[in-house]
């Protein structure tokens, strides 16, 4: 499979100027155009974010230089994204949201130059968006992949699409949809999934009922998605018929890392708000930040966003080389990532005490915004669960190789 | 000092009668009619619930039989008030809700007769409503209540009020503050802090900018409360001058405490949500409830909730006994439960996935009602610095008394 | 099924005094016996300590009066086993000790009173010791008591015994053993699996490897113990026929929750040795106590004795009534308190810095100590299980009768 | 000041081939000279497996070749340290246990040639062993460095070294010391702490009271050390007078990290302790590995394990750059190691239930292993102090240059 990382024009010095120059867009131009908590950026104000991040430099970090990016590799993806997410509308003022982010990521991998250039160029200039089709009402998929019921039928040289999506995010406002749905065995290709772009004006396609979430950074909600025969060509088939669930870890993968990514710098974001009221605020006789209660909270912030990082670090090396380990360390980083994001947000809000859970301060609204990552792209325990399952597996394989089996106790006397 | 707690008419048996009507009403009316999450139950809904509340027989439970209530005694409530809690309306539609509720529980303790009848009978009836005027903005009174600034000065045989509060939780619908003020000496009375009953359209008061917050359950928000030479009477003095702070404790420890019922009780029912939704759907081929990683939720939730319950029925007790055993037990009950709270509804959220954080499920909203508790009322850090040095005098008391001390490692060889 | 809780002589007063006779022992006598972290009390200390103890009327409190006990009702037990379990041979001392204190709180509810006479009256008076055998090697019974694979087979009108067991707490110097034997449908009996009284030199009985465990206050360890062809009659079965796992309820229930009552005594004793080291000890410029780090630690601490003396009381008096409350709150609190006596323990440790690892204090030994409990009596996982469904099945029963499904989603736009 | 880090021979393959052989040495020779859990390593047997590691040209990694170890940069010695750290026994078997190991890498940097020759050289080659003298009684230095006791005066052109230090690993088998001493201003040197090379054989030094502790991998205990009139040369200092604060940062850095490299791999060896036992046993009809409550035991072992093992990697890059930040971040993997490796432990404890407490596994001798690195080389408390510190002053330092503040909440209406 060909690789999207193919700049070596960076390293850690060009990165650190990237990141010196995002850093200084978001705090002194993204912060100041944020809305109120619980409000939605404006696309007019959004777009103006878009047109300096263009200026500057910064736009698209993580698009291939052939479609206006800055072919940044994966490896270096981290303090860039971490810089943006310091503002919760930093990545969508420099394009790498979810699932825009995604989608990208993966079609500079998958899709022909044909595709790239209808859907990948016109994304990564910010000029349309995009949703990914995936999730589904139970008893569809969901956590289990497996449980697809979406379908697609090949009917007169034409794809049927047909199937009731539900959490597609971002689909009020996209252009296209990448759809995942359930096809049979087609040519040399093998019964399974596959992803399909389609456009959202296909007339088979329906946004439906909206999905009311705590969170609401993705611009477009995650409404209801359906496909009522709607029909596509083979042009549609997004990499080869019968890869799907290939492809959606392909996607997934560095998908999840970027969320971590992008929440760890939100995190660092609570925490400097917490900092800075620690700093000022007398209590019992002290400034806050001497009181030993509140050093446990804040030394507890550190540990969690300086362990995220090197874990999220260390997975975007392993995912570049591609590696099954990339995709463990992966699962293992979405689980971790999340819950520690939500633990630094939530202890940031007990040091703001009452106007921590006011909208006076953002740290309420921004719990409400990470609380979902802990379920979307996998929850916690479909890690867990894939998470033990490896490792069990792991060390079966060893023992089967000749490794001493260690579980038996010795019976002494 | 008086007590409320005089009823002799309860026993185990008689409780048990009136939680089960409590608990049909919660279920079978109050449930009904409960807005969509985050949306606020209109006055006239809630008369209608309250007028049935009274034919039942079951209206204001804690407020004694004199003033319209059913007397019941404190060790009662918990069973009670967490089966109104099943209901994020449930409280208000029993008239047991904060601010009131603690509010009229002191007030059956130190108002005199005629303040009893002025306001304590109209507020147990529910035709009118209350707040309790103590925090101010930094640098007052907060966590620390020595840090208060708001002051009354005795002129003319009047007191004159002034002072900034915020986070005056119902102000916007009160009708009356008790207000916590610096006082002078005065006669007898010592230096200090007086409580006040001041109504709302007195001319020197004023309600100011609101407080917006993440909880939603308390009719008239958290706003700003001025008061600019607000003149009051001897009269409206309650109980004696310079007992505030004391008051304050009679107050809160119950006041915290039965905040930690009723919310158990919306942890109860978020678990019966969650318990519900893992008895029907199927996720890699099994029923949720027979999956360890759930049952592992489960559980959690469970233990979390009866030791919750425990720590509320032995504090409760204990606090009937008006000891200081009793105010230390409820800063404790107070921790954990709103803690344990916190932690279950987050883990029925986990278990309900993408639907606990939509609007699909009152989950997520019910996780933006509790977060706050873990602040209100004194945060979790101000407790455990109470809790501390409570044990630490404890123990140094044991060893000035006699007790051997344990703390010099032996050195051996 | 008769119950062994008939004293009617009690209050909270005279419990209180008792509590108060218990302390004093411990604290001014038994303390001082206590031999050096891990290593075994002498029998020659312990029969002078049960002498003193016996003088001072608080042997065998749990014990009826009947056979020298005090006859004291379950509800009163946990503040006198924790002042007890204050030290680590107190509740020897006082012959409250597993196993042999469980297996006379059942033997007092099932045994015939020949078996009384013969076995429960020299155990309760000191004179000799017990075990309790029901631990199998895998794949017998350990945390699934459906995998019993020893047997009793009745052949001419005898019992013949076989069967391997191991981690047989105080077989070593136990006098008889109440062991678990599956049995085969007998007269009116079911199927299932019976007790029998055997004495340990029957001819047929063998104890066989010791297995070495971190916990060493159980006298006796934990050896493996061997039944081949060990004969008894009809007169050694406990209770009847089929009963057995029945009885292992009866016996478990209050034998967790003992469990917890002493554990739960040394933590105290713990939280006092780290208060009498942070009320001394000196730490960049302040005693440790005044240190917010170190009063995180004791304030956790303090919440999670508290809260496991109220679950402890709660369950004792619903144990008492006997019901499957009862049960369901024993589950609860074993899982609870021995996790809770763990961590009190465990940061304690932590405040006595390099101490707390050395044996200059006890605290290593006593984490020791405690470590096991999470796994012995049902481990934490294993209780999780029965928990999560309990809890399901309590749910399935009330929607059954009518309750509210409350786990669909309502789709709104 | 110079670095020891010179090689630049290696590269990822290279020390993949390393790992490789280590680990075989580990697994198939090392393992089955362990003794039984408690009990020591025989000198016997330990100098035949330092034979065998030369042989295999995998002794002393982290020394440079010019003393005969390999070179091994710091950002390769983790996977290398934990590959030796899956045997209690491994990371002595390649001379890279502490105290030496930490005492070799200091005296790489800072110490003379001479004095390299004379100490460093045979400790690298195993022939003898050292300890490091810092902790004095209180009030004396522990956690806090300037609480330092022990002094040094400078008579005569000797210096006399006089004080009471304990807790000195390794001290009953070393051939010299590394004493830290208060000193007073000397000739251009600032007065402040210095560190000198003391023979034990020195007349005025004298190895006292054991203090025993509940690990035993480190060979020759903790005891206590008297230095009494202990006369030295000007030689005897190491590296500058009055730099000794600073060098202990020096040693300290990365042999708080190697700590975690090597108790990491002893939590990898406990986890396929638990999985071994989890892949055969079967519970409640089916094998363990495939119970949730089991495969939550089991993911959270992962994830403390990777999420440990790169934050481990990040801080020794970090580190060898030799900057603050790797200070910095060297503390926060502390604290997180130390906890996550002793929560591994006991997770694989509940999975192995009885066997797990017993001597017929090691896991409890494990967990006794790595309880005290949560206080050794700074507690878990203390660091979080300097975290805390650390993040407040970072924060202090962006406001102060310019960065907006943001603790301010909001009025709004």
């Amino acid at each position: 499979m060909a690789t999207s990382f193919t700049s070596e024009t960076y390293n850690a010095s060009s990165v650190e100027a990237l990141r010196t120059k995002v850093r200084d867009f978001i705090r002194n131009t993204v912060i100041d155009a944020e809305p109120r908590p619980g409000c939605t950026l404006s696309s007019e104000t959004l777009n103006k974010l878009r047109e300096k991040a263009k200026k500057k430099g910064i736009f698209a970090p993580h698009v291939s230089t052939e479609f206006g990016g800055l072919g940044l590799p994966l490896r270096y993806w981290s303090d860039i994204f971490q810089e943006a997410g310091y503002s919760p509308i930093g990545p969508i003022a420099l394009n790498i949201m979810a699932p825009d982010e995604g989608n990208m990521h993966m079609m500079g991998i998958i899709a022909t130059p044909e595709q790239q250039e209808e859907y990948l160029a016109p994304l990564a200039a910010g000029e349309i968006q995009s949703c990914f089709g995936m999730t589904e009402p139970h008893p569809g998929t969901g956590s289990d992949p497996r449980q697809l019921t979406s379908s697609a039928e090949y009917k007169n040289g034409k794809w049927v699409l047909n199937g009731h999506k539900r959490f597609i995010s971002g689909a009020n406002l996209a252009g296209f949809c990448i759809a995942m749905m359930r096809t049979e065995q087609h040519g040399n290709s093998p019964a399974g999934a596959t992803m399909f772009l389609v456009d959202m004006d296909n007339p088979g396609v329906r946004v439906g009922e909206q999905i009311h979430t705590v969170d609401t950074t993705i611009g477009g909600g995650h409404p209801h998605v359906y496909f009522d025969d709607a029909i596509v060509s083979d042009t549609a088939v997004l990499g080869e018929v019968g890869k799907g669930f290939e492809y959606a870890q392909v996607r997934l993968g560095p998908a999840r890392l970027t969320h971590c990514m992008r929440w760890l710098g939100l995190a660092r974001r609570s925490l400097d708000i917490a900092l800075d009221r620690a700093e000022t605020r007398e209590i019992f006789g002290d400034k806050m930040y001497l009181k030993g209660l509140v050093q446990e909270l804040i030394a507890q912030c550190e540990i969690d966003i300086e362990t995220s990082a090197a874990m999220i670090e260390k997975t975007a090396v392993s995912l570049e080389e591609d590696s099954k380990t990339g995709q463990n360390l992966s699962s293992i980083a979405k689980v971790y990532v999340s819950e520690a994001v939500s633990r630094v947000i939530d202890r940031c809000i007990q040091i703001c005490g009452g106007d921590g859970v006011s909208d006076g301060l953002p740290l309420a609204q921004y719990q409400n915004e990470v609380r979902p990552f802990r379920i979307y792209d996998g929850s916690t325990e479909t890690h867990k669960f894939a998470i033990s399952r490896r490792a069990s597996s792991r060390r079966r394989k060893e023992v089967a190789a000749g490794a001493k089996y260690m579980g038996t106790a010795i019976v002494r006397d």
